[in-house]
């Protein structure tokens, strides 16, 4: 039988906790990567596992420093494609440029396109990700895409409280509110929505909520929170409208620079639920950590095994549930 | 002086009229193709102007027969390159297959992926496109894509209005209302949206109006307005929320199967205000069109002479204009 | 083991019982598709079974409406890459834009290859197809082709009559006359062909035969029959060079607008002989169908087994046989 | 004015002569290519003229050796990319591999498309040529094609004689015929054709002619003679028919091995008449050799200017002519 | 005339004082990028200058943060490209990614090819760099490139010495050699080199000195200096060997980390002379800086005129000289 | 079981003893191919054994008459991508074009990079090749490269001799002294290097001797040697210094024109020592050839288990080792 495939699973230096995890789920060995920093800043992978006809998949979310990261993913798909990989898999289980969807201001340009390219040009034959800020995205790249979706994970946190009754689903603008709305269903709550206005060129405000929040209990969903400012703009806002308090939930908790400070010490804020997809604060009470990592885990195998990978979000999320392609959209 | 490249504009069979007027804004005269239709089905293009080192544009809306315009419009693309034009310009005033803009189930085609990778593949070097469905579905293209407005002209309509002060922006679902918002603030006016809910595989409905509309009279605004059904369903909602009236902007208006009957038909309905961007139905009094041709050729004539189209829509739209794009996203 | 790469046939909407009595011969069940068309005339698959490293098989021949069927075939393309599936081999019997094979007139599209060069840009690996118009037309695919031939099936069915003495094949044109002679060659007869003359614009006539075909029995070639305007020209002309009878073989009967009314009327016809690469017309006496799908099956049975597709072909057509290539061309 | 993009004339080493006439017919000097020849056999061209933003036109007809000569192209293709050509256009006046057009074995090299694949990885824009053997072969091409004909040169020369009258066009196979036919509506005389049949692996007979010949003049008509046997074994059977004498035209008379004495030694043989688009035998008092420089020159001129380039060949081959795509094929 | 193509420079943030240095000799402004990192850390590049059919020049040598500069290049490439940008140029002075241009280890990936495929990806037309770290990187590119040399800058430096004639060039290593004799060539001086050999894997150390050096001024050429360990290495062992003094000159003086300290406490060093391909540290005595900026300034002038960029290097480099290919390899 | 993937193992004209070596030592039957040279000097390739989803080896070292050998490996690759092989793999022992890797003369092709984009362009998925002139020339592929050395080869040779104690290794340039030293650490031995001089445009001297000889049995090792003339120009140099004999190593020997009786001709010869790679000359006393047919054989079988190739080469070639690429190159 000349034919082995097996999975080889490398890490980037973005996340080897992440990595670590997904392989305890799948029963198999991190295979290691020597990542040297040349003295002109330039960056070198060496593959330290064969390669060769193996299914390899290289585990890298998007996070800060972004561009050294995304640098190592590329050169460790190059390494794996000149290292003969019969099929290389990006694991990018926050791919950050994903906000770049849009050309918004003339003559900008289009970063989500950009890199998943230059992912192609790389060499990469398929992508596994989760959260795409929007589902569009997914359709910038050439090779097929698996997008993963969180939102089962966080939901089922909510629903083992005692009493969610008076609780209300907020989505931070208008355009992201769709998840929330799936979010919404899970739990059997109603939605609101913030609407964003831009005050100047570098001042945006959330200037009303649509839905009613007064004398509720707000989850507020967003897909990723990083400085955590236009969260605290809405909780001011939700605060405003008589909400009672707020709880946080999103897939990719980056909470950069002022965040932890700015959320924990609003007086409307609960808990805040996040996922594994990027490394999370330590130390802080109010954060609660769910790991995705079995579900990356149970992606890959199903990939490995070429058994389908949108029933494991049957019930979940419709976008990946079979026939209910029908509807008309006139 | 041996490099001449005169605009030369053809047109498909889809809509003539637009392309004609667009050449009467241009001054040039438009080209002829003769499209045979063979017994077999098969379509085949013949330019009837040379296209040697010319600056080529096909104006060819994706309305139905879909398929077929489609197919013409990659036959003209297909000719245009083997008769050696300098650069192929596709103006797609309306791109129908924008609506396949995301995987919303499992194993489903991303059609308007796939449509932009067809025209890339036949040859075209650039589109000119209105309204895509999404603004992420300008990231499909792997071509330089000039993505025009009409929310400017649409206004204009509506603000040579006596008053406007107890009106409403309405966008039928969360997911577009970005769209709306900016159309409202052109007009200074506030904005309410529909929220979708799925009832079965093939049925959906609007269950909530998110935002006041009692007592006002709604300008509804949707990009594309094919059977009508869910403005329709919009209208019936904002009934029962007390509005008085409802007026309809749209870019493009299919207005196919029972549409002009729905919406003449409506207890609420005021007026209709759509573009040429595909060709309109004739004998409806309720009908406003804007023609987009000026625009087109507007944006047609800058192109050539290496002059920028962004700045055609300052003050309309943001993400058309220069240096504002400075908003931090956390 | 963790490669499985079973055969999945799927059929788009122009001929599922040819793709029924394939699998059929495979012994697997055909795969469903769920081909949706929205208000705006855009399609969209939807395929419903996994695909995942699966050996995937799209049949559909090209016949009218022939851009809706195409389209089909590009988007079934598109779903099962972006579902993972292994190898994509359209089955495309019937190739009806081979005939689009050459610049005969100056700026022209060149559909033969432009649609070849669509189906790779929208992701298939293999195209499994009979009878081509041309056999150059092999050379605008950049993927493999395995290009089936029904002449031995066609002889086949002569060959059984009582008597065949008398009678001489016939090609409508020089263009053709090399498969023509193939055939003849199969059977033991000789080869006569018409010679056609271009009289304006938009018509042709068939001015001469040339062969010897006074008092003898005709069997007419060709690969394809739409309108049959050719055919009933060829007839006329038999019949005034003394020709006592004419059948007719094809391998694409397609039999578009008057062609079973011409034919079956014609004083010289006698049987009609076809494949069923497209689906025939019901209730013509005189026709009489031989079915390919036993080929396909074992074409694509061997092709997935890694067995020789051409020596299914071994004593039929020297273009499948073994090592035959040496004849100096000089 | 920056741009400046004169034309720059490069020969490469199979026929000079030709190339330096087509330069003295467009008034521009011929620039020097330096070919070098390692002790290793690699060859290496450097262009001797500055390319930059230039019209580069690299003339080779693939004539034996021919892989050296196909090499050379390529090579020079290469430098003129690497030295900023601003558009490269190779002038193949005859391409030898078009003759290796189709699968007519199993598992065989498909010379033709491979070929044309190869100039255009080596960075070619655009192929000039003439006569290909099957019209077909302008479809392997992935860049526009400016495709040649020698019929009006050739019908001239056979036009001023005395009296054609009791001539006729010969062709020798079946599979070529439509231009035979074309060239003898030019001269409105008759066709005839030769059947060829397969002795054996390695013998090729024509075993009749359909068409009358008996007590006529024939002109034998091909695209390209070699070595000259398959137009001696028409020759001996045209004398068994009853022909009193036989021309022999053709575009690409490469005339290699015994051809010269083969024919010139013929009962039958009368004139020779052949191009210039490969070097032609000296000394051969029945070979008249009508020059095709001007037609690529012209042809050239014109591709510069942006002017039409099929108006050239008005009246004499309708598939460079307007509008006449009409005719239905059914 | 409807084609303008004027130059229009961008810089990146890496060294925008050689952009404005090269603009100055150009004689036009330089352009403005508006370059926002956003709170994920992803970039995103907005020109601020119009590149409709411009012919576009983009500044940024990958100095550190090399990942950070590369990312703003690609974004610029791909904004210049989304805006109609007729022919976009990277001008990289610095080309770090160089360095990996072989596999000197199994499974490491090869960074120079991957940074050329990168920026190919992203759209650049063409690339004009300086002293590649090895010549073959030219053919990493698939665009042309336009490779600049500065050793006539540095030579010219020392030609104004008063006394050369008991100098000797030294190249730390025997792969660079070559460069080292062209330059000791243009200053009529004997050549010497070290040979490094590894001592485990992580420590080199130059063991030995092929050449006479004893009594010596050593010019130790290099084409790029980091850390200057390897340098401080060579100067140790001239020393020993007899040197009485070591000049060091080379193209890219990154001189990051400990490199001026160690530099300028050898008690052998003289005088360090560099270039300004990248930014030179500052208030560093032993220091020369030669600007280059005139050079890519003429570099891009003749590119825009299309003249030849060669003949820049007349005498200098005869890599860029006229017809000298012939030397036989054997 | 579906998926077979047996080796089969083509060899094209230019050396089929080392395939037939290869495939002993594969224990698999060579196939073979009926290479067909067409009067017109076309080549046509016919595989004659199936290559349907099997593992294709084509072995063809690049020796004179090297375009035609060129051109049957790129037919043959072409006709087995044709015949469905599963994966094809280029096996180019030597690969002549890759002397050609750098512009070292205006406005020269780039053969190497050329042949690479040719060899891709066929559509090989993977070569294997032995000592390419530079290191670098891997990064002209754009597929997986397996780079053999067969230095460990040469040294075993020169490891049983009796007495190496005063032995030097020689280089006959600087620009490749890297492979030298690599070399000399295997037999533990110091190394010397020629330095060229150019003369004039069609001269090259070798002008000194940089490390000590005198006295000294040298042992002099090339890549590749073709007319040896610049291995007699460094035998001369050396004797000139004092050297008492020199032995040839080299993994090239192709031994063109003068060479065999240039190099068995001088006073200083001792023996030639080669391998296999090419065909090497008959009744040549002094030449030893070692096979590198089992190296080839053992790289193919572990190739197509999935087994590494690199570890083939521990101790050999610390560029194929482990871990070791951690040396900072400032």
């Amino acid at each position: 039988m000349p034919l082995v495939r097996e999975i080889v699973v490398f890490s980037g230096s973005a996340h080897p906790a992440l990595a670590d995890s997904i392989c305890t789920h799948l029963g198999v060995p991190r295979s290691y990567v020597d990542m040297t920093r040349f003295s002109n800043d330039c960056l070198q992978a060496q593959l330290l596992a064969n390669c060769r006809q193996r299914d390899v998949y290289l585990v890298q979310p998007l996070v800060p420093p972004t561009q050294d990261h995304l640098m190592e993913l590329l050169l460790m798909i190059d390494a794996a494609r000149g290292a003969s990989a019969e099929r290389i898999t990006a694991v990018i289980p926050y791919f950050a440029y994903a906000r770049s969807d849009k050309k918004d201001a003339s003559r900008i340009s289009l970063g989500g396109r950009l890199v998943a390219d230059l992912l192609a040009a790389a060499g990469v034959h398929r992508v596994i990700t989760m959260a795409l800020h929007a589902p569009q995205v997914h359709g910038f790249f050439s090779t097929p895409v698996d997008h993963l979706t969180a939102i089962g994970e966080l939901a089922e946190y909510f629903r083992s409280r005692d009493d969610l009754s008076d609780s209300v689903i907020v989505s931070p603008d208008f355009g992201n509110a769709k998840t929330a709305q799936q979010f919404a269903r899970l739990l059997g709550l109603p939605v609101a929505a913030g609407s964003k206005k831009r005050i100047s060129d570098d001042k945006v405000v959330i200037d009303t909520i649509v839905g009613d929040v007064d004398g509720k209990r707000a989850i507020v969903l967003d897909d990723e929170i990083a400085t955590g400012g236009s969260v605290v703009e809405l909780l001011d806002r939700l605060a405003e409208r008589g909400c009672t308090s707020a709880d946080i939930a999103c897939t990719h908790g980056l909470f950069v620079g002022p965040a932890v400070e700015r959320l924990s010490g609003h007086p409307l804020i609960g808990e805040v639920v996040t996922t594994d997809t990027v490394p999370t604060p330590a130390n802080w009470p109010q954060l609660h950590v769910r790991s995705v990592a079995a579900l990356f885990a149970e992606a890959i195998a199903r990939i490995h095994a070429g058994e389908s990978v949108s029933s494991l979000f049957d019930g979940v999320d419709p976008s990946h549930a079979p026939p209910a392609a029908k509807l008309p959209f006139g």
